[in-house]
């Protein structure tokens, strides 16, 4: 297609947002899938390969199928005035196939849109860039996961303390923390995949049963999908969402996983934790640039941006997702208003998890890991985190709820937690000084660490992709 | 200012997406005060408006107010190049200052933004483009409810069916149900107006606490609200969006008003129905153009466009709101991804309640009301609408539940039901025929309607821009 | 356990509401899984198994083993002072572990909760009362597939208007609505058995990390979901809450699958329509109960009240997903308010989503299809619905657009089709009147109809449980 | 009322649940207004006063209002059989007429619910229970206020650091930080005053039209208002959920004000930071008990447990709000699923929202406030959070951004800002020792927090109910 431009186009107010605010919040490569021009060339697509399908099935004539694969590739299209055009019909394939249908030779344009509806085209055209826009998050969801891989890796035994509820709880390692964020992105990933796989070919004609091609539309159908590489449905599917639901649903985890880890990032990189930043230069993917997390007004602050950014992107997914939970209810066999209301919350959904995994990559990869201030929180509380580990020692012999008692009666006399211990009649009485020094000894708490991070790296090395 | 352009301006995806799509759901009035060149126009009349203002308290000198004021009028802006640098900072003021101050001479630059964070320049900016959109939606809506009030006073005494879960349940007037548009457009606009005023300025410096200033910072932020004829508020309000929670109930309330009339027009129209439809040619407002509401494959259809547009609109809005409720529980001084998850989701609200209203106001105003089928639609059934009087009628003698019995009794014999109904022992043992057919007549349900349409008349002629 | 209660238990306002809303919205099978009794017999459930795998691995004594299980199997619990005591520790498995303690003897209290942290016992028991709520209701989902295959397959050539925005459109079956919603219901059944496998125990202890055990730690993990039937996650999940978003997402799109028929029963049971209604008996399942549907002020009026709840369950989908998208997203080891954010928006969901399916079902055994009704729908419009055929026709000479026009120019003269059509010049220059009776043959437009039916009746039959 | 019971009422799963649950995140008083019990009463009250308002107007025997109003105070009622036969026509008004009626003598019965609808009784039995929670929540917020107004006055000159993006950034008191608290709590109130007086009551019969009435139906309409201290609304208002929507907002609102301060107290507790902690004992409120805030199985923790259960809490409320919106849509002169769908989101919004605001009042009563860990926190950076002053200094003679990044440099060479300042030559050109002494000194930067503090502090004391 070449694109053309009505003179009014640059008058209306439509269209001139984005560009402000846009790259805060978006990934361009699936910014590109999804942009009006990726769109519009989807439909062309479907309707060049619908002609293509129905001249093989003898449908209609090969010559048909030639001139309007012609047109589809090679024709202009003024997108601006298409959108102009669609407000009288409600959506833009009606004027779109009047602009094929003109630029075609008369014994052309009778075979053209043969037995679809507007939404054969519009769904189908979206299922393809929602695949496209899909599969460029999936490759940042896999880079963030080898780099989540490769701080797990490397951070196997940094000791770091683990926080429940706000407050310091326990010893564990940042390779630890690091395994949760790579399991959750292994697992976001892989239910995009099955998403992906789930999305199919719409073709059922005006109201969804190929009334107008009768039963060679079932090979339409099905050639359709195949030429597409798209799955083929049981039944057309124009007011069956469950598809576009997988689809929001799996974006929705997505956005819940990195959104959590930009949580994190966000409470490891407070001052006064000061375990992790962010790197000035970014990693690679978007790009970096220096300076990255400066402030306009405090020459001394350094904000975890792309933590801050990918956390605001999450915050969408919860609304954008309930909505095509609710657009996706829709009447007999053509939702009104349903259909309509799904189209720029799902495009809108693909965006911000876009934008959420292209950031998350970045701040993964060029994330700085202060081992030492991690060390430092850890011992700065005297060893009261290993206090559990006391009164687990003491509970046989005094049952659980005295032995926790004891323990934090200790605990409330303050000081070094090995000394408030030994000082204790009741502590003395079952434990002694050789013991309890094994019990409040940090890697006491950490045996498991290490194995449950290798489970988690192994399980990603046994995903398809891998290491890609 | 001027816009200029980067050479990459046109190589992203960015900014290119909105024109196929947007012109369905938007309105170009509402949209041109949401665009990236109103936000930098206000962003930079900010800056403008705060130099003047401190010049005035003699904060700074007026020969840099007044360089600062020229930048911003007359400067050049690459919209695209500031909006790359924004991710940097993660916010564009930072970008937008600096590209301020390299126009501006040295003497100058060091007045910009005195005290001043991004946050006050955002958020400000933000209110005054979200209360020049609502001004021109809540002219929509103001007209939409003109229309309602004609459509009403015009359809005073129109007789129809009322439907109640779906069912023909008693006679009403078109004027009843379009005075219900009416009041609910009324409230709608009145909250709308009521959040319009509460818009304030944001002027807190860096953590809100006019550090930077001192006490003079409290008469520049006095300054400021007058200046820009937005409230002045009790403190900063950084973290505390009350305001803009404010703005999006109204927005949302508006929407599910709309919402309403266009699931009513929806049900109306439908073929068997057919008691209103769409204009073809469309009201004024937005453009309307011959042949609305065809289809792409069926020469018979007129599909209730606008109506169906407007339902899609207002199907976003359950979800825009709960995201600006989610984003509002900001961290200490600001927060770390709900103030920046915060401003897409509210001017895709202003925007789809802007396309809502619009759509709204033309739908009303160029609807074909079918009186015709409307009185054939309440014969239809012979009568059976007015049994819930007969059982009233007979309660007295014979008990609520009794009476109710004997009229499902009747009922359930089939037929016209003054027929069936003088055919039964026990009706005629307490009601007579003549009785009977007074019982009956539709008129006899009808007498509080006309003056409910009338208080509702009345007290949309007491709005202060009634009429306007 | 025995349930014991204190004194004060009858005097606060907690748990006195449901009976008077709940019948309407829930299921009792669902419910019964989901009771607070459920809820504190899964936790003890959970105790216990901890203890004997624990017992088997040789990390606690046999005897203490036995002396827990014997307390969570016939130990008195008081749900009401359990549930005020959870409010200083945030939790109510803290006095819970409290009271199974304070009847154990002291030799046995040390060895309860044996590294588990409060989040390991809730999780775990959240996850076997979801899933034996999940079983019910997915049986719900499987009987109202049945039936829904069973109305298919009896009105697999029925014929019917189908409807797109509202508007007649076009001929179909009432064999193809049937199959479109068993379709959607086998897809939902599926959603929610992958949904119900991956749902997982929780077992990591304080911090997620096995800290107090230790490697044996593992071990325990794996032999608490080997005898609790769960899957062992790769790692504790305490702030990874991936599997319940799965389990939401896939109750979310069963309501929504669930919302859709109800959404077209009330609409095909308009009394403008008049094309199905619910039985006043209802089906099996809920209770039925004679005189459903009535009215309280209108004798005449039949509602489709399953219907109606159906859509009502459904409409809190998408707020109680997007609730759980929002508390998903958790800080560290543990979320400070995310995790207890979820259990009741949880079990609502649960709670709805069985409601919606249970209601289903029971609506769509007791349906009344009316196929006159639906034929003389069909015809009331005099041939219209297969304008699109007749335009299809003249397209290949014509042009499509051109042939699109002459029909809608025919129709526009109002009166029977074919004989406008035939009464057309350009019509007849390219149409013989042989040619156009075929054309507009009802039955042409079905050709594909049938076998679509009987892909989606072959897909059923290829289900795990089909039949049962 | 008496309530009796049902021999099958403690079979069924329905009202089972909340015991256990319910108290962690509602407050009592709130749900005793929310019970069934509650919600009984105040539809017999409707039921009641409807008969009297009547015979005050001569519409129905004075004899026949007194019995009615007997059996609504004395009757007997099955809460579980009114909701079990709720099922049958969708809604609990229907069996409670029929189970007053049943009481009645039959010269009475007649004259029952004359002229109303089932949704007559439950809109308006919805919006007086409604209130009455909204007044217990009020209190509750108007007590936290003043809770706020005491520890801002206590410590409006107590200095710590303020924090934007989780970073230090400059100077503040906890005073200011508190009066923000007050400031929004002040809001929230305010918001749910004006919702509380827009509450109406519900009368319009079958289809809203009074039509069983006539024109006295206007009469009874405002009768019934001002019996019952409603607002009388313009126009019946079934499907104009306008009121509901407000309501839903302020609760929505109060929620977020309540959220961000429970958000703000989560990371001030936070044991790296332990600048505030709750009381173990609690404030007065809600039961306080000792050991709040302990641990399961860390002794040493001390958990802002009412903090993370405000949090949940305020979690909740964006998914309801948008369920109530969604809801809010509704059909023709009954919704067909979206009035019954809105009773528990609203009732579920209330408590939630009552539970936020009781604990917050416990968590600002009980709160202890650490100003050493405050001070200490704010040296700890060696004067770097000044920096944005020197900054400022330097602007005028070099330019803002030479200016900034002067100072940049200077921090990033370490050490006590003072020391790398008088060492950089850039700045010993344009400013001497003692000028950067003051420029340095924090308490430069708080000139302006006092005054900003007493607004916020005046502002409350001028509400109607300050210091109550």
């Amino acid at each position: 297609m070449r694109l053309s431009s009505s003179p009014s186009d640059s008058s209306g107010g439509e269209g001139q947002s984005g560009r402000l605010f846009g790259p805060l919040f978006a990934d361009p490569g699936v910014e590109r899938e999804l942009s009006d021009v990726a769109m519009l060339g989807a439909m062309l697509e479907v309707e060049s390969t619908l002609a293509h399908v129905q001249a093989d099935l003898g449908i209609i004539p090969i010559d048909a199928a030639e001139a309007i694969a012609n047109v589809c590739r090679a024709g202009a299209f003024d997108l601006g005035e298409l959108g102009r055009q669609a407000d009288a019909s409600g959506n833009p394939v009606v004027p779109l196939v009047k602009a094929i249908g003109a630029q075609l030779p008369v014994d052309a344009a009778g075979w053209l849109h043969r037995g679809a509806t507007s939404q054969d085209v519009l769904d189908t055209a979206l299922m393809l860039t929602a695949r496209r826009a899909v599969r460029v998050l999936r490759a940042h969801l896999r880079v963030g996961a080898d780099v989540a891989f490769e701080l797990s890796t490397a951070h196997r035994d940094s000791v770091m303390v683990a926080r429940t509820l706000g407050q310091q709880a326990a010893p564990t390692t940042f390779g630890l923390k690091a395994a949760g964020w790579l399991v959750a992105l292994d697992a976001a990933e892989a239910g995009l995949a099955t998403a992906d796989d789930a999305l199919a070919v719409q073709f059922g004609g005006a109201v969804g049963n190929l009334g107008a091609l009768g039963e060679p539309g079932l090979a339409v159908l099905a050639g359709l999908a195949t030429a597409l590489g798209l799955a083929e449905p049981t039944l057309p599917w124009h007011t069956d969402r469950g598809r576009v639901l997988g689809l929001a649903a799996a974006l929705g985890s997505a956005c819940a996983a990195l959104g959590k880890i930009g949580l994190d990032v966000v409470l490891l990189a407070q001052s006064e934790v000061g375990e992790v930043s962010e790197g000035a230069a970014g990693g690679e993917g978007l790009a970096g640039g220096a300076g990255r997390g400066g402030s306009s007004a405090m020459p001394h602050k350094h904000n975890p941006v792309d933590a801050i950014l990918v956390r605001s992107a999450a915050m969408r997914a919860p609304g954008l997702v309930s909505t095509l939970l609710l657009t996706s209810q829709q009447e007999h066999e053509r939702g009104a208003g349903g259909w309509h209301g799904e189209w720029l919350p799902l495009r809108e959904l693909l965006s911000v998890t876009g934008g959420a995994a292209s950031r998350s990559r970045r701040m993964l990869a060029g994330m700085e890991v202060h081992t030492d201030r991690m060390r430092a929180n850890l011992e700065a509380t005297g060893g009261r985190l290993m206090a559990e580990h006391a009164a687990a020692a003491l509970a046989p012999a005094l049952g659980r709820a005295a032995a926790h008692d004891v323990v934090a009666r200790c605990l409330a006399r303050g000081g070094n937690l090995r000394d408030v211990l030994l000082a204790d009649d009741d502590v003395r009485a079952h434990l002694e000084q050789q013991q309890l020094d094994g019990l409040l000894d940090p890697s006491r708490a950490l045996a498991a660490v290490g194995p449950l991070v290798d489970r988690a790296l192994a399980a990603h090395h046994l995903l398809p992709d891998a290491g890609s």
